[in-house]
């Protein structure tokens, strides 16, 4: 397992969130997530499907638009962010972004899933010149946790509970 | 731009989910985020930063627990659903997940981030043999639409908006 911050290391900030969460009724989900170390917030967040394709009764976001939301605002909180280091003015962003995915049914078992594409539209409110609005949204990218995170291929690890013990999956 | 659902295509099911965002006072942003398609639906989804590292009020939850708790309730909602398909007996599922990310400086640059790793503690509610919950869990991650996402190197198309024009970032 992954180890709390390290208050050592210079010129760099670590994030560590921590969600818990569980199976309510149908196809609800409620969650608890925790930005652990100093100034660390929970929150609690629930999901739920609505009727297309598994049947829910849409008490909440579902678990894409959730990913949908974080996809878009982490980005906007690194442009607002990063403008101010870079001595940008910008009043304010909007952003419209498009995600798509498709599952396929293989055989007679369950489908499988696969990303088509993702997609932003970016506009913001500045009287700076183009070539500085463009490198913050370049820069904005690279800051950007969600992205860089989507950018490559990561390896997930998981463990299932077998009686008191854990087994790797 | 990607187009809508092709109902003609068998053995599949498309999803499109429209994300729309707004900045909104020191760290806030508000998004409309919609599912498109039949039994669609809209829901707003706010997000926040704390104190730490961005200076916020924590009005909402972060990006990045919007995306912790996605990930979580994705896989969650596939291990339901599965269950049913493959005949699996499951009560309930609890599921405690880690997620880690660095942001580092590059000079006097702003940072850039990266992920350093996931993992998922899952715990499942059944009297099915081991070997069974193994496959369902298997097959779950398969399904889950947000590993699949994270599985694989994305690329993320972003467009700015230049006076009435759009170009590429």
């Amino acid at each position: 397992m992954i180890d709390a911050p390290d208050p050592a290391r210079k010129l760099s900030h670590e994030i560590i969130m921590e969600c818990e969460g569980r199976t309510v009724g149908k196809t609800r989900n409620e969650t608890k997530v925790t930005l652990l170390g100093p100034g660390g917030t929970t929150f609690e967040i629930a999901t739920d499907e609505g009727s297309y394709p598994h049947g829910g009764d849409a008490t909440a976001p579902s678990p894409l638009a959730l990913f949908s939301a974080s996809l878009v605002t982490c980005l906007m909180v690194q442009i607002k962010q990063f403008a101010k280091r870079l001595r940008i003015d910008v009043r304010d962003v909007h952003a419209k972004a498009r995600l798509h995915w498709i599952a396929e049914v293989e055989g007679r078992g369950p489908y499988v899933s696969q990303p088509v594409g993702f997609s932003i539209d970016i506009d913001i409110d500045s009287d700076a010149p183009t070539a500085n609005i463009r490198a913050l949204v370049e820069a904005a990218r690279k800051g950007c946790f969600v992205e860089q995170t989507l950018a490559r291929a990561n390896d997930i690890k998981h463990r299932l509970k077998v009686g008191d013990d854990w087994i790797d999956v």
